[in-house]
């Protein structure tokens, strides 16, 4: 629980599942047994509270026992990073304040989100967020649920002036995380971490410089991008391109259920919690409402994946 | 605080603008004048936590404080409609049972956000949110903050089977609304009741055949706004259209900020904060960061619309 | 033919549909016979080569076709109206000299299109293409096609400077729409003509203050739009509601094919044409390719719908 | 101009600017030049009248011209790949027949834009434009410009089949490009070949086994994209990064205007051609309306990017 360790994190971090039970609490035990699975196949920090760990979908009371259950089993054996996502600026303060007590390494937020925001607003909140914590703030560009983007400049501005670590770049752009790679560079701002959140470009983002990766798949396969990360650490560039390839073919999981019976979320989330579970990770697959669970056919559809990549 | 009364809304219910101390807690107050001053006015029913309200903005906290506020300061003169607006259905019923506990008469939710949601999980977050709750629930279709749509045929099947009390119409999309105007019709589904959210086609809507409207513009001109209602119902379509041109020129007053220095949301509700400051209704016009506060000459914007709208 | 008429449009100027041959050339005599049974019905205009008309589909060669049939056949009883859709301003005056050839009476014109476009190069645009012709030229705005929308105050102000005659406007947004004429009237721009495109809410339109409407739907029943345009010119409110709401529920045929069948282009013009045969006014239902041609089911849907609107 | 080169594509194909004179014909001279310019330089092809080469802006006389001044001049030193964009089937025949009457080896078409279009009216589309011409034909996903994308599936059955020749990737979203090569390799598709249209990210793109780049900015810079491409093909994999660095820096003299002066097309486009102008390789940087010229301070950009990349 080093703040030196969070403004210099690096590595696979990736974004926590949240097991529930049938009721909708939070599975505590499995959530142990998830935070050990990852930390014993290598990752460096934990993302509690992520998009992958259904933030959006958990009331505060569930929140709260996410952050205090990880950072207690963690044990300060891996930073923990906590997400402190919510519309605006005062509600996200309040999460943040919560983090705070719940004993986190550090934070990440988004943009203001369900409001129009523009560039000013969007700059002043970091601003308001990070004046009102001691924790250092990572920024979340993550279109497609906040449904704007950050500003390259913005983002090195607020890095060169302490107000953000870094950011987990959720965009699906290589060319825009290229740009902001580069020109943080060309200023001299290696303090300013950058995590691509693509569990698919792995290899490319590391040669285009970023400090790490954020991979929701990487519940299901921490030890595939912990082993990736590695490989493009030591250069060795065509082992981690079969990696990734492999690690590609595996996330074809999340196509898991059709179009027409629920949305990409439902599905991408639903295939990443059964992984867990066929795994023996967690207890149950099921995310909160209203999110559609998998049915017999969709499970088979992960387990075939699971089988090809070598994890069943 | 009769449900009857709440299941069978018409009319003017304007979504009540909270107003905030300098230190960001709700001025009580000034939202008891403001409530008076709607009231007087002659409104039918009051919205609380809707979007010109700031739910986005506001702590959990400040929500409960307007709710009880505007509850007990009506004291039943009027229903109080509460917006029970967040991410996902978890969420979205914690917000109901604190609502129900502050003695509202209904409530209104939105479809999700934040997450990739699909309609097969809208349907079944509308079920879920009015399984949890005794009070009439509202749909609220306002794309341009959840980035989704509402199904006109959903609408209507949940109001069937009474799931659903009503919709609030913010789409700004007129063809859309006369559809399911006219399909609510051919269903016999009139205690379906349905609300037009936009400030400038209230008499248009009443020939379509909506049972009232829910004007942010209704903070600064709520006498207006009953005026045309009436005007409306009363079939004196010439005179409502007059009253109408009247309301949209004084509209023009969100357009007080230009683009380059606010967004559109804060530039709107600036305004109307601006406006019941000018006319003495609320001690202050600021709004809940990271919106920006207008400035000197965007203020006198706002007081030359109130000006020639007979408003000062 | 004359410059006077096309420079004061109003009524009923609908998109007149292209019928095609099996191997899709214009198939002249039906198109004769469509441009009577319009013309007879008591349209004010014929807009040709809009969206409706396939322009999009319609290699040039047809194009000339098209306007060459409907201005030689109409001879002159209504004014006739053409279509310039290209992507940007020297291909779109191409076809404003092929038009003006063939001795259209004025021009529509959409923003640019394919190319990402800015404001400053769509009013150049118009400027550019009006001074290319000696013809009046109306701007269409149809987002849905050209991604982009037209500001208001450049249209008045193009309006003022004789740049544009006048508008059709396809937004959907009746909002934006009864500003422009607020605004247009409020500058005495009377001249300025604007026209809905929207087929649901002629009514309200036409008590907004618009010129007239541009229906599609108007090929399957322009003795219907003729109808609900002189009650509304009339002050009949109350008819033109009934006629409204009849042709809404007309309007479903545009349903016909469901959405994993083909787009809603398909459906809708699919439904028109189908309309038109079933009407016995062209020889076939056919539509320019990549659209999908309705199967019998889907014929089956528009031939109820025509039944139930007493159409057949 | 053999048809086997065009089958077999590979290496940088710059999409080649269109020089103007005054009156917005074809600067054939230095449309000339610019050819040996490029071929001089390395290139493996010619992409004629791309979105960089202003095919959005060009009459049908002027593409026309193009395409002969290309293949006469380039006289199979390169195979000659001609864009043939229009909004739909019919009209992108018309373009295919031109194009192979004026002698190029293979042809590039989007899906349809201006209409609303569905998956399977884009499969139709393609098999009927193949159909339609015996050259190779390529499929050209460029969302931003046609407002839909092309499914991968859909994409390697169709070359699969023989349908298709290859793919011109210009989402800018490497994620799914990954994905269509990793499943395009797991098929034994080879021969589908796969260009990105991203300027920033061809290492990253040869390293997920992309066949080639398809630059814009290939025309300012064109020794530099094959210095790229050979070094990827030889596994320089660190010298390609530098490169690639260089290039990216270059890169911004797309912004040269700011946003409020003209569109992002505008400034990219004019860059290119003042690129070129300033390296002396054509008489004008003009381009077609109505995008905005460079002034000087813009022109001053991009003369310090040439000059900071050593190209002046």
């Amino acid at each position: 629980m080093t703040t030196v360790a969070a403004t210099a994190l690096s590595g696979v971090i990736p974004p926590v599942c949240t097991p529930l039970t049938s009721d909708f609490e939070v599975d505590v035990p499995s959530l142990e047994r998830l935070v050990d699975f990852l930390i014993d196949s290598g990752v460096s920090g934990l993302f509690a509270l992520g998009s992958t760990s259904e933030v959006a979908f958990l009331p505060d009371a569930q929140r709260r026992t996410v952050l205090e259950t990880i950072v207690r089993h963690a044990a300060g054996r891996v930073p923990v990073i906590a997400g402190i996502i919510d519309m605006t600026t005062l509600r996200v303060i309040e999460h943040a304040k919560v983090a705070a007590e719940a004993g986190v390494d550090a934070l990440v937020a988004t943009a203001p989100f369900y409001t129009r925001t523009h560039p000013v607003e969007i700059e002043d909140h970091f601003r308001r967020v990070a004046a009102a914590t001691s924790l250092p703030l990572y920024a979340y560009d993550v279109p497609v649920s906040v449904h704007s983007r950050l500003d390259a400049a913005m983002l090195l501005r607020l890095g060169a002036e302490g107000v953000l670590a870094g950011l987990k770049d959720s965009t699906g752009d290589d060319n825009g995380l290229r740009c902001l790679l580069v020109a943080r560079d060309d200023a001299g701002l290696a303090q300013f971490r950058v995590f691509t959140g693509s569990e698919l470009t792995v290899d490319s983002a590391y040669r285009m410089g970023v400090d790490g990766v954020v991979p929701g798949l990487g519940n299901v396969d921490p030890a595939g991008y912990v082993r990736i990360a590695q490989l493009c650490t030591d250069g060795k560039w065509d082992e981690a391109r079969l990696e990734q390839e492999r690690l590609l073919r595996l996330f074809d999981l999340v196509n898991a259920a059709p179009a027409d019976r629920m949305g990409r979320g439902s599905s991408a989330l639903g295939a990443f919690k059964t992984g867990l579970h066929l795994r023996g990770v967690i207890a149950s697959p099921l995310a909160a409402p209203p999110q559609i669970p998998l049915n017999e056919a969709e499970t088979a559809h992960v387990r075939t994946r699971l089988e090809a990549a070598g994890l069943l």
